[in-house]
């Protein structure tokens, strides 16, 4: 039943060997990887523009350096990843480049805030993709969690399908949404070429502006830079696409910068020129169009569009986050089951680990993760910064042919990377002081972790532990609570195992009882030694374990094994098991975790 | 440490030699198992009131007649009962009495009605008395769902401790409420004995009232025959009495039906005399004691004592479900589980089960159970009229000595309680057609479970099934994961059993990976057959699955046993457990339940 339900939803499974098949070209990889960082578009602008109208509208010229600027990171970044996606084909991003260069800590701090960033993501982006929904849709506005968790659950599904059919899926939206945001962009400087927008909107680049100081230009600057999240995701996935891998990847990676550039600029842009400033009721890309368009069907086509991406940006996450949690685990700093692909061939774990978490911060937050934001810049910049300083040592360390630019390229990411992390830090310490706490926590955890899988490893190693005694012989220990077909059954088996000695246990809450039960076995099973415990507290386990810790400690003595015989019946349906004590699995967990010895079930299968 | 939390939280288990400690004296009996049928005094007059206001003041002395009404069906069903408990020491009440008099179906639906009134009960009660305390402390009113579900807990908890225990701290507020509620009678007619009361508030006895009806008047008498629910408790709990068990039920079911007449009429009478009509934002009650006392220190003590009174009410219901639940479970009709006493005698399975779905109907009501009422109302008349025709029946059929007593005083409480039931069927269908649909639902049920139970007696008990095939030798399959000292530990085992054959099986994602593992095995161990299975699906449990039926179904040609033996490694530290992929425990589930082998699991526990 749970099968076939499973079966309906992600598909049938696929054999290993068509792994190949399932990888991504170029067209579908751009859609799948760059909508986090293409969506960004329709808030980073806006973000500049908030922090400059804390002074006043003249001081709108200024977000047109300050877009300069984040062209300018933007660049070292794309150009810097470039580089790191040739010189670590097998992918990895931050945390692989940060940990063999800069060492392991660094790399688990990369790793494990962009492990946290991935889930930020999906809970931001979708929460601010209901938004958009429920604004189109103002009846929805009360249920704007459930809408959102649904979105993550459908996205989630998406990805255990497997990523060529989320891609098929997701792909439209994202160009749908470059379209219509060329056209506006287009439209736009048309308008503005012939005239038709007056240049009296804006003050002239170079206005002296009152009360501008350093601190408020990069603090924009940092906001603005927020836009940039999401381009590290190619550098993490180039595993999952087609051969040459790297290449299609760098190819990926330039025409996602080269798009982001234009829409990025052309927005800011289009704001300076038609002189806008931030509302609190309406998006800047929305008084763009408006302005464009008037509200004909264009706005409304860019509206949607936006929304969707929005939602879409969430997948990033999904494409990156299981290979994180993949590499991480590879290493052993995060649980093994991360390492496993699962019927569709996508690593499941962490698709499942994603969704259910961002739902989790999603119905925590009530739905508005915008709080969240800072905190997720910071952590996206953290990372940013390590890996490049990563590429610097080994560019140092290496020397390979034309060192000198590349260093040059990485520096330059390392060094702005690095002021953006510092700029928020400084400026929004209250909604980013949380990193500082739960990073080294988690920094520990992986340790933990390492820590034990390897202490497991040294204990398993056949060429490391100390050698096992000998059997000598078994001892076997058989719970009974009656007189029946299943206990025949058991003792049975228990008679076909040749131990050297057999004894049935009986645990009796009243005196009289006891005195009967023993009659009655002495006539069914002469040959099976009964004993039989009495318990005052009504308890089978306490007494039982009592008696199996005397056994084990005779036998242990003499190299003996004691081995626990189950007799359980097996009803015919599986809710017939409420209806039965399930002792039988309580005794078993029990002494198998707490106890030495060994425990065997022997069921009996009823037929009606 | 849970199990050390437990005894905190409800004490150290008791021996069960210590039973007949925990049983209760009459006091304490009758403040444990009459807080329901007391705390009614509160709500039942108002509810006559409620319907008369309908036509006019005036129509308000028909309370006064309504209330001898009452007071008839009150004393019916208290002699009723007196018999019944004399008739049936050992408790049981209106089940018991149904079954053996008018067959299993009537017992049935006694039963399961009851069953479900004790939950509703619960929830009913405990919301009612939130609001009391809720009314007084405002600042509380949103937070009243989750203030009913603490205290829901908390008499959960008190049961578990057990029933002495909890009497003790129990019988102070019904004690509390019974003195102020006869200070208020006393008070109130000593004024109206000295004349300070005006007697022009009413309308005198007897005048002619327009548009008064016989259904209108029936209609008020069921209403106010709400009042009586919870009288059948004493009855139900007979074995938690001192010896003489009936003698001492008896007593205190005759205390409990004296004070609620004394209550009951006077509640009526002063209502009536004060002409005092239903308001929605203030109770009779609360209005009678401010026509008393004024608002002065008295007040607030009838207040207060009042919703105590309504949250202890609840406590009835945990006296008589268990018992009840315990009855049903005995004659198999429900799980066995509610046989069971816990750690402090109680059977804590059905205060437990209480306690979880009376929760539950607190929160999906979100507290407001008032709904519930007049279903709760029909689920207490209709075991009153069954459990009374049954002893019609039991008088007929026996004729003992003065039979034509006995047989008037069940006979008129039968067709009193018939009648009522019918009122609130024909009066109330909307609020009660649930009964018809759950009702029959229950019963059915209940017959499923026990043919169930007697399927499986049937298969158990020695005399009636079918001989067991001899064993004639054993098959050994070792699921191994690689070479390493638990799987060693395990094949040690595994020979030390002196089977017929043990075959390691070795499930491989890789075609390369299988070549190289059967070299390395047959270097190791190189009297042990290994088969590797080729997994195309990531699967462990499918290819295994599919070797292990081939051998089954060879094996059992031939009379062999299967026996799958499972390595395992038991780490350390519990939640260490997260770490490691549980395939071990899925696999012995899955072939447990799902194929017919023997499971054992030997385990290698881990040392750091």
């Amino acid at each position: 039943m749970l099968s076939m339900l499973k079966r309906i939803i992600i598909g049938a499974p696929l054999k290993s060997t068509e792994l190949g098949e399932q990888k991504l070209n170029k067209k579908k990889a751009l859609a799948i990887l760059s909508s986090d960082a293409l969506s960004s578009v329709a808030y980073g602008p806006e973000q500049i523009l908030l922090v400059l109208v804390t002074i006043s509208a003249v001081a709108f010229w200024y977000s047109m350096p300050i877009a300069v600027g984040v062209l300018f990171l933007l660049t070292a970044l794309i150009l810097s990843y470039r580089q790191i996606i040739y010189a670590y084909p097998h992918g990895g991003g931050a945390y692989v480049v940060s940990k063999e260069n800069l060492g392991e800590n660094a790399g688990l701090v990369a790793g494990g805030s962009l492990l946290v960033d991935y889930i930020l993501t999906v809970a931001v982006s979708v929460s601010a993709g209901t938004d958009a929904i429920t604004s189109a849709f103002p009846g929805l506005h009360d249920h704007n969690v459930i809408i959102a968790c649904l979105l993550v659950v459908f996205i989630t599904i998406l990805n255990l399908r497997g990523i060529t059919e989320s891609a098929s899926i997701l792909a439209y939206p994202v160009y749908l949404f470059v379209l219509a945001l060329f056209i506006l962009i287009g439209v736009g400087i048309y308008k503005i070429i012939t005239g038709d927008v007056s240049s009296d909107l804006h003050a002239p680049i170079g206005t002296p502006v009152a009360g501008i100081s350093l601190f408020l230009l990069l603090r924009a600057f940092a906001s603005g830079s927020s836009a940039l999240t999401g381009v590290e995701a190619i550098s993490n996935a180039i595993p999952n696409f087609k051969e040459p891998g790297p290449r299609n990847a760098v190819r990926t990676l330039m025409a996602m910068g080269l798009l982001l550039a234009i829409l990025f600029s052309g927005i800011v842009f289009l704001a300076y020129y038609f002189g806008i400033a931030p509302k609190h009721e309406e998006t800047v890309v929305s008084q763009i169009a408006a302005e464009t368009f008037g509200r004909n069907f264009m706005y409304y086509f860019i509206q949607g569009t936006t929304a969707m991406i929005l939602v879409l940006a969430a997948n990033t996450g999904y494409s990156a986050f299981p290979l994180l949690a993949f590499n991480l685990a590879k290493d052993k700093y995060i649980a093994r089951m991360f390492t496993m692909r699962g019927d569709r061939l996508g690593y499941s774990n962490g698709i499942i680990t994603l969704g259910v978490t961002s739902i989790l911060l999603i119905i925590i937050f009530k739905g508005q993760t915008e709080q969240l934001i800072p905190l997720y810049a910071v952590g996206v910049f953290i990372p940013f910064t390590l890996s490049q300083t990563g590429m610097l040592v080994k560019w140092l360390r290496e020397k390979p042919k034309g060192w000198a630019v590349k260093l040059a390229i990485n520096l330059t990411g390392a060094l702005i990377s690095f002021l953006v992390m510092m700029m928020f830090f400084i400026t929004k310490f209250s909604q980013v002081w949380a990193v500082l706490i739960f990073l080294p926590l988690i920094v520990l955890g992986f340790h933990q972790i390492k820590k034990h899988y390897v202490a497991v490893g040294d204990q398993l190693r056949l060429t490391t532990c100390e050698p096992i005694k000998p059997i000598e012989g078994n001892v076997i220990i058989v719970p009974v609570a009656g007189m029946t077909h299943v206990v025949e059954n058991s003792l049975n088996y228990a008679k076909s195992l040749s131990a050297d000695q057999i004894i049935a246990v009986y645990v009796s809450f009243e005196r009289v009882d006891e005195k009967i039960f023993e009659d009655k076995w002495n006539k069914w099973q002469p040959d099976i030694r009964l004993v039989t415990l009495q318990s005052y507290y009504r308890s089978i386990i306490q007494p039982l374990t009592k008696f199996i810790d005397t056994v084990e400690k005779k036998a242990s003595e003499s190299n003996y094994r004691v081995t626990v015989l189950i007799p359980q019946f097996i009803p015919k349906k599986s809710w017939h098991n409420i209806l039965h004590n399930q002792s039988s699995i309580l005794i078993r967990t029990f002494l198998l975790y707490k106890r030495n010895v060994i425990v065997t079930t022997v069921p009996y299968h009823l037929k009606k």
